[in-house]
Parts: structure tokens; C-alpha cells; sequence
């Protein structure tokens, strides 16, 4: 069954060590009243009996859960996309409350992406969020279990799809479809993210041992503005003409 | 260490048959910024290896759990005691919502209680309760584990607990007691309040027989918004500014 609004969420976690930890979260996923699960390279049997036995009827999840490779695999398809963070990590980005930011995945083909259970995301990872969040816990001891980390995000998941129901001033059916068309699809924005690249390092702005770290910056800069298609559309016009106009021949200047 | 708000409040968990639950919650105990925890009768063995491992850095808060054989022992000296319920049962009480019910638990002897994993609280365990929460959960399978039961309960006390602090923006450690100096006081309001109304009755928005509640529409507003010092001045400047227009006679224009 599950709510409509949380029916397009996809929760990621990436290189789970613990098979009890992902038998218990494909429960707490059922019992928040999402459906998708997606395994970037597991690195325990989500099939294992611990496994099943902690996701009691939440075992269809788990059957149903995706395996992939990668986490650019795990986000094809999606047009949102928080990940989560711990305490002891920093980012240039901003960190968002869970309450604060998940609402954003809501009606969306979205991915809510959490780390391994001892060492989280890498840079690289966390740069194909839009959004960061952080769940707010005791400086003294700032780091959750994993399911539970994941529990209470899904519960902050529910509780947000509770509050749309009713409110016809929350994007309603009608206008659902157009804003979900206009916002830019994860393949797009990365297919501009490399013909930036491509660009920058042609003219000279980037060098290729410093090209990653500072598309990073971009990635993150982009990201957090939720670019929409007709915007994609305008950048990669503009890269599309710097390149145009770099082969020309400057005869007119 | 915990905050101030939280220390007094124990989790209660009655008969918990689990080893992997109980060390599962002593650790989001901790990562909550609790500290108390109360064993009612545990049908498992809290000191077990399994259990240990659960806890990773709060084994502490599992090696000073309290064992009581009833749950009238585990509450002695409470004052308020919130008992969390399953969907399944439906007690003559009316029955809420974590977020709505848990801050009153704050700054208080008080408990929060969690029945058994298969069958949650008797009605006379219930019977002690001032107050009963229900985990919102898609209907279609309600039933949380334990260990996340209480990590989502956990996390909405300790959010609860950081509303608390007189902060708008999130405390951090070295701009927390300036930011404290800079709130408004309440009397410093109050004066401000006091001549807002007189000007704007001066000017003829308000009524006479209407200002109270008008004003009070105001007072929330502002109240909401935790005006700092230098805020409420700018917001005198101009209550003196339009006094001062208002008082003098109109030759330039």
C-alpha cells in the first residue's frame, strides 16, 4: 500500500556491512510506509536468515531490494537526492535537519542515501546530493546505528506524507506533474557536470590534477540551486556555444 | 554528558526478551543524550555479548541499567509517565502523537514507558500512564521493533530538549552564550508591546475595543520570530521615528 507521496522514494544505503542492520531497516522501511530499497554493493547477504528474521514482514522488501554496483547507478532516474551525514564529517555544503529537508522528497522520484556503517560517504558520493541532512544527536556521542539512523528518517518520511494529505496549499495533484517534468534528471545533470568539465579543462580553467575537487564545488553549487530542465537547457547552450565559437575561426573579432 | 532537560527522564522497557534490542537502545540512550535505563523484569540477559556489541559506546548506560521485577518499582519517584501503545490496542484514553506528548516529560522526574516485543502493556500497565503515544505507522504494518520504537521516541525528546534552549539558530558552542545575551528580555517586549499600541492607536488602527486581540496577533508574531536586542531597537527606532513624523507640524510637506 503505502502513501502515494512516498511511493517514488528510493532509500539507498551504500556498502552495508550488516545484514542485521538491513533486515531491520527494509522493516522500519515497510512500517513507514515506503517500498524501495537499494543496495550499493552490499557487503553482507541481505538474503541471510539474520537478515530476514529482522525484517519479520518486512521480508518483501528486503526480496525486492536492488542490488547494483554503484551509487550512480543506485540514482538513475531520480530528480532529488539527500544524502546523509555525520558529525564528524564537514562539508563546503550546508547540513540541513532531517524534519527540515526530507519533505523535499515528497511526490518525487527521489533517493534518500545513507554510508557504511563505520566510515559513511566519501566526497566523491556525497556530491551527487542536492541536499545534505543531519540527524541531530548528542555531541557526546553523535553516532547512530545505522537502522536507526534510517528509522527515523523514514519515520520523518511518514509523518511529512501525514501532513500533505490534507492541505490543499501543499503541491496538489494537478500541478504535481508539471513541477516533477521541469526539474532536471539526475543522467542530465551529469551529463552537464561533464561537458563542463570538458569545457573548463579546454580552455584552461581546470587542470586535470585539480578537475575534481573543483568540479566538486560546482556539482554542489548547482545542486543546491535544483536546476530545472529549461535551466539545464540554457547552460548547456552556453557550453555549447563557447565550444562553437572556440573551433571557430576568429575572423570577425 | 546530556542535557540538563533530559537527565531526569529514564526509558522503561517492561519484560524486553531481546539482547540485540536492549543493547541496540542503550546505545540511541546515549546518542539521544539520555542516561536512565530501567529493566522491568527482562526475559533476556542485558550483559550478554550480543547485547554489548549493540551498544557499542553505550555500554555504559547498559552496564547501569536498573533491573526491578515491576514496573511500579521502575517508576518510584516519577512524576510524569508517558506509556507507548500499538496500533492494535485501543485504550478508553485518548492517545498522541510522540512530538505532541513528549516535551512534557522534560525537566521532570518522569518515564517513558515500552512494553513487550510480541505484546507491548497490559491494561493495568497502561493504568499508570499519565499519558499514552502512539509511533505514527502506515496501518498497513505498524508494528515497529523495539529498539527503533524507542530511537524514534529518543530522537523526538531530545529534539524537544534543543527547542528548549533559548536558541532560534542551532546552538554551537562558541556563539551560544552571545547569542543568548542578544535575545530580547521579556520585559524589554513588554515595553515595546506597550508602545506599539500606543502608537497604533494614536494613528487609528487600532480600536480601542479591539487592540487586545489585535495586539495579541502581534505578540505572537514577534514572540514567534525571538526578536534579539538589537532587533527590538531597530523596531523602537521606528515606533520613535513615526512618533516623532507624527508630532510635528506638516510645513515641508
Amino acid at each position: 500500500m503505502g502513501d502515494p507521496a512516498l511511493s517514488q522514494i528510493r532509500i539507498v544505503l551504500v556498502e552495508p556491512a550488516g545484514a542485521l542492520n538491513v533486515g531491520s531497516i527494509a522493516r522500519v522501511i515497510k512500517n513507514m510506509g515506503l517500498q524501495h530499497l537499494v543496495l550499493v554493493n552490499p557487503q553482507c547477504d541481505p538474503n541471510s536468515d539474520e537478515a530476514r528474521q529482522m525484517a519479520v514482514r518486512g521480508h518483501e522488501i528486503l526480496a525486492a531490494a536492488q542490488q547494483v554496483a554503484t551509487l550512480t547507478e543506485a540514482l538513475q532516474g531520480c530528480q532529488r537526492v539527500i544524502a546523509t551525514i555525520g558529525r564528524d564529517h564537514s562539508p563546503d555544503q550546508s547540513v540541513e535537519a532531517p524534519r527540515q529537508a526530507l519533505p523535499w522528497l515528497l511526490d518525487q522520484p527521489a533517493a534518500l542515501v545513507f554510508g557504511r556503517e563505520d566510515r559513511g560517504l566519501t566526497t566523491t558520493e556525497l556530491n551527487y546530493a542536492h541536499r545534505l541532512v543531519r540527524i541531530p544527536a548528542d555531541p557526546a556521542y553523535p553516532s547512530l546505528n545505522l537502522a536507526q539512523a534510517v528509522g527515523i528518517c523514514c519515520y520523518e518520511l511518514y509523518q511529512a506524507a501525514e501532513l500533505l494529505e490534507p492541505l490543499p496549499d501543499r503541491p496538489s495533484d494537478q500541478n504535481q506533474s508539471e513541477s516533477v517534468a521541469e526539474l532536471a534528471s539526475f543522467e542530465a545533470l551529469e551529463g552537464y557536470y561533464q561537458h563542463l568539465e570538458t569545457v573548463l579543462l579546454k580552455i584552461g580553467y581546470l587542470y586535470p590534477h585539480t578537475a575534481a575537487s573543483r568540479m566538486g564545488k560546482f556539482r554542489r553549487l548547482f545542486n543546491r540551486s535544483q536546476l530545472s530542465k529549461a535551466e539545464l537547457a540554457l547552460l548547456r547552450g552556453i557550453l555549447s556555444q563557447l565550444e562553437w565559437s572556440l573551433a571557430e575561426p576568429k575572423k570577425t573579432t
